[in-house]
């Protein structure tokens, strides 16, 4: 059979190592698709150094339109990155008909909606393994892994640069300013680590996982976001002695109470049990939590050249098998056909349930422990555990307060807390995370 | 759409769970899959059970051939189980042109070869997640998710059974034969515990992942099997003290300098760090380390009704979505095309590499330990560390040697295990158990 030919836009990190891997293990996958797969053809601003890549057999071009227009190319893989020219070549590909791969999780999530429904008007295939997790098929598990099952929710470590901070962090008790900067002298965060360590990288992947778990519409603008910088060794310590471990967590959760889904970003305080709080560095993994199968979890590398590019090429090979298949009995983008789409909304931030972690600042007097708690059961709040500890900075007549609750309705925490903060006792600004059981 | 019409050869736990799974979350699937997937006819020896489990809308009759004769029977599902009845149905299930879903991994593991000849001259799908790992999409990964990697191995505890009873002896710090009995009051154990106990059930798994992994047929006899009777508690002590969990562990390794695949179900030390070290109870783990994407892990339960049901219900998707895509273009059977499997033998154990832990019981007197390592260097085995131990039931005079080895080629260790043994100051058997490092 003829073999299938790919166009690469953009020639980066994982540009470079789906070229790679396609090549040197291109009997194995032949042996495996029935036919081989080849990238023939490749955009890329910088052509010299395209070039000095794929060599010369490779036909390199400065315009991704020219890779488009080619009507020898089956699939266009889009590694460009970023909403502008990525979004317009995507789009013009889908045009054209040909199939799209991409690994770009913030067009998805931002522009996903449009792209899609551009898509199945053209009846061509877009996928996007690469998007969430890198080389973990958590979006093949998702669409058809547990087609079988009502997804109550996910919870995931979907950005490594955060979880190797958290985890040197932990592993060696220092603040968050020190370790971020070594991980960028490490090459594991980069110099303007922003989209990762303010929690939006995650909260891409969020919205994409949130979409196709319970079959809504992607919906980026309504997803809470919380990064980890400002995050304090101390808390991580006092979080220690509880029994838990603090990890940057994607969240989304069908609220059947509430008629709506939560999606969320934030460090979350987990269990030191569960596996997933013993994920260390950077590495990602998702927990998936669903009616029939109970708990599963996917666990591996979710960034570099070659994992991501495991993702890339598993999705050249489904579209490979898939592409012969009726259009309408394919794998639906969002895993539930596009006709049956829910509108259930997402909640509110205030509207979503956690438990949580308070440490207060506190003067050293009788009746403090008192009005606090007072203040909490007044808003219906359960106290789980309480820890009084020395104040961090050995500050005479102040102690630390470390508080865990039940789970209650994030509004009224807020409103409990503001209430705490105006206390003449409490010293300084409450800290506050959010805790989960994942059971 | 019109619905997919299945029927059911045996409902006992697995097939009432697919039953209530359909039923409960029917609209979800529907969503996802595009039409309706309907239980229409169901075949069981106890014809009174099956209909109170399913009601009088449904055909329950007593011989499964009067399901495979039905002609708007879209696709039969096997939940018999061995290798009798199950193969015959199978093969004519096959022969009637029907697609197949199984969850039988005996039957897979030993007739397999023979059951996929028939259906590709047939052009029908066979498909069995449910039969490895239960609720894990774990074949999905192997077949799907990973086509871009060459699998170098997997290691996967993948029996419930046997994890519940190391869970339990290493917590609780009691014998194989007292958490035995534990586990069958509490139904973790059949009465006749066989299959588990002794690794034959983790075997037919393993070989099953082994096919699809590296593109060879099935070839359960070649299998080297033990199961944990007779693992002792003081092993499980002595490994932990070193930073090791015993795991039963179903492992098949690429060895490209010999040829050949591993393919072996026994006792193992792992690191205690490793996330699968620390998969307790009944759950199931598998590792898969390959080029591209490095490690991955997926976790879930590996049984039970609904878990199990999980994965026939996906299979069923999948054979709906995928039926209409030419026969040439689906996913094969063993994830590579019959055309291009490899004749890559099973190596025999002797040829196997791994680290070993020893505990040999000796006699306290001075050269003892020089006699042992000697032996242990002339066979070119290196030692990685040493522990003296009072013996375990305290005798005066005798002590217990635990030395951990780096890795060696089983053949020799063999050797100079009958040699150690030989030595007049080596009181009782040689107790040996392999350690992985899966890294």
């Amino acid at each position: 059979m003829k073999a299938i030919q790919v166009g690469l836009l953009g020639i980066g990190t994982v540009g470079s190592g789906t070229y790679k891997v396609l090549t040197r293990n291109q009997e194995e996958i032949r042996r495996r698709a029935g036919r081989a797969i080849e990238i023939t053809m490749v955009a890329d601003l910088d052509v010299e150094r395209a070039r000095s890549i794929v060599g010369d057999g490779i036909k390199v071009v400065a315009d991704g339109r020219e890779v488009i227009a080619n009507p020898d190319i089956d699939i266009v893989v889009e590694l460009i990155g970023g909403y502008g020219v990525a979004k317009a070549l995507v789009l013009e590909a889908i045009a054209a008909g040909k199939h799209v791969v991409t690994a770009n999780k913030a067009l998805l999530a931002v522009h996903g909606n449009e792209i899609f429904a551009a898509a199945r008007e053209k009846g061509v295939m877009v996928a996007f393994e690469a998007a969430v997790a890198g080389g973990i098929p958590i979006i093949k598990a998702l669409r058809e892994g547990l087609t079988a099952n009502r997804i109550e929710w996910i919870a995931g470590i979907i950005n490594g640069t955060t979880n190797f901070i958290l985890s040197e962090m932990r592993d060696k008790g220092l603040d968050f300013d020190v370790v971020l900067k070594e991980a960028q002298r490490l090459g594991y965060a980069e110099a303007d680590p922003t989209f990762d360590i303010e929690g939006i990288d995650a909260a891409h992947k969020a919205t994409v996982m949130s979409a196709i778990a319970f079959g809504i519409p992607m919906q980026f603008d309504k997803a809470h976001v919380e990064g980890i910088v400002g995050l304090q060794a101390a808390d991580i310590r006092h979080a220690e002695s509880l029994g838990y471990r603090i990890k940057l967590l994607g969240i989304t959760r069908r609220r059947a109470d509430a008629n709506g889904i939560e999606l969320r970003v934030h460090p979350t305080l987990v269990p030191a049990k569960r596996l997933i709080a013993n994920v260390e560095g950077a590495m990602n993994a998702v927990v998936v939590q669903a009616d029939a199968v109970g708990t599963t979890l996917y666990y591996g590398k979710g960034a570099g050249a070659e994992p991501t590019a495991s993702a890339v090429v598993a999705d050249l090979v489904d579209i490979t098998r898939l592409h012969t298949a009726d259009p309408d009995h394919r794998v639906p983008h969002l895993a539930f056909r596009a006709d049956s789409l829910s509108d259930t909304p997402i909640l509110p931030i205030a509207q979503t349930v956690t438990a949580f972690y308070l440490r207060l600042r506190v003067a050293d007097e009788a009746g403090v422990l008192s009005r606090i708690t007072t203040t909490l059961a007044e808003h219906d709040i359960s106290i789980d555990a309480v820890l009084q500890r020395p104040s961090s900075d050995q500050k005479a007549g102040e102690q630390d307060l470390i508080i865990l609750t039940h789970n209650t309705v994030e509004g009224k925490m807020r409103t409990a807390i503001a209430k705490m903060q105006a206390l003449s006792t409490v010293l300084a600004p409450i800290v506050s995370l959010r805790k989960e059981d994942l059971a």
